[in-house]
């Protein structure tokens, strides 16, 4: 069926070592045909049955969601968070940026602040960027040693394992766009002034680091997709595919949840709303 | 101005005395003409003033703002969050949803929790529900005696008074909804499988002393409406009309703030994407 292609086709097998530069970030093979207005009327369609998902979720209480989003700079976690994530209530859904670690964060073990952010029950909680920062930018970066960032794909591992047995359902999205796609999203937001303060210097640095970014980032997602924390490469240099994989994505995942609304300990026909 | 309207009809200006029974629920002088179809185009170029403004609020990063929302039970705060504030990047608004406190919070002072809470720069918080049920709650079910909640109204308008010198915005709504109204959507949450699970047997204990927790209400709403914090009393009856003016609100706040774009500290011209 073509919707549940969507976390197939897109997910990276445990055991699987990925080359992310052999992965097509301009594909779009799951909605290839179509004018914009159809893809539009489809991604209507796509938020509403997961705001749906989200309010059954949110009803029923016991389950809890984390969706891990990570990318290249101006790989569009900030758009999947507009597009994608804002349709859901927002008292079920809390997005949390992470940014670079701050005095008392990292006077602690790199997954304390992580740990403190993670969804409570009925919630659906979103990282832009993650722990998975703690490997790929202190690697890439070298900010610190080998052995330290080397220990950290067993602890994200376990950390993870440890979330799922206690019954949160987690879904890691990688958003691939080209070093091409990027220099024109830079660029966008150096030529618009309403657009500029997105822009980081720092950004060019890192982009200049770009085949190292790649290979860490092949590393990490080999080593770190598992059945129950499955990362997916989700091609992203059209955003408007993206955002249809993206919602796909999670409304699969929401829809594995066997969610129901909860039973009530009392007889509805004893309520008398006078 | 027609929308300038919003906030300063609904505003209860210091110093007033107001008595929310003489308050008409089902008002809607602001909109008062035009079709369903109309005023659902109203409220989506309202959503994206809104989302713009919002986005400006973020971009800056200098103030903060939050509103607090306040209600009878089904009143409409869960409405307000999927209806109004839903339009906005959920990057950059929390609603925090306070239920009644557990051991932790009851084991601090009231404020404690709520302190927690507060918005960061750029940053919009909504409170549904909040600091203000440590009086209503406390006042109308004698959960503590007069002199406890009595003096909370002082410690609020003090707190306020703070987090508005040290940069926040607050805006303070009241839903007033009818309580024909209040039978009228507690019946339908029993009639529907759907909704079933947002009634609570309790809320009728609530319903059976409307009469005191207008009152209590309209204290609160006297004492505590300050130009630094005010509260507006918005007619709820009619959800529509409801999300117009609460969205209406918002952005008269938001504009009042003078936001601007921030400044880079380094020139666009020489930052080469390459």
């Amino acid at each position: 069926m073509l919707t549940d292609e969507a976390s197939v086709m897109y997910r990276v097998e445990p055991g699987v070592k990925i080359d992310l530069t052999t992965q097509d970030p301009s594909d779009k093979r799951l909605w290839e045909n179509g004018s914009k207005s159809v893809h539009a009327e489809l991604m209507l369609e796509k938020l509403d049955e997961l705001k749906a998902l989200q309010n059954l979720l949110f009803a029923e209480g016991k389950q809890k969601v984390l969706i891990v989003v990570q990318a290249m700079d101006a790989g569009g976690k900030d758009g999947c968070a507009k597009n994608v994530f804002s349709s859901m209530d927002p008292q079920g859904v809390h997005v949390k940026a992470f940014k670079s670690p701050h005095e008392e964060e990292l006077a602690h073990d790199f997954l304390w602040r992580v740990h403190k952010a993670v969804p409570a029950k009925g919630m659906i909680a979103v990282f832009n960027r993650s722990h998975y920062e703690d490997i790929i930018a202190v690697r890439v970066k070298k900010l610190f040693p080998e052995k330290v960032w080397m220990n950290r794909y067993r602890h994200i591992v376990d950390f993870e394992k440890m979330l799922t047995d206690e019954g949160t359902k987690i879904v890691k999205i990688f958003l691939n766009i080209s070093k091409e796609e990027q220099r024109e999203r830079l660029q966008a937001r150096l030529d618009d002034p309403a657009k500029l303060w997105k822009f980081d210097p720092g950004d060019l640095a890192d982009r200049a680091r770009w085949d190292e970014f790649m290979v860490a980032y092949s590393d990490l997602i080999s080593k770190t997709s598992y059945d129950h924390a499955p990362w997916h490469v989700v091609p992203s240099d059209r955003k408007w595919y993206r955002n249809l994989v993206v919602a796909q994505i999670v409304i699969n995942a929401l829809k594995g949840l066997k969610m129901e609304f909860p039973e009530v300990k009392w007889n509805p026909k004893d309520m008398h709303v006078k």
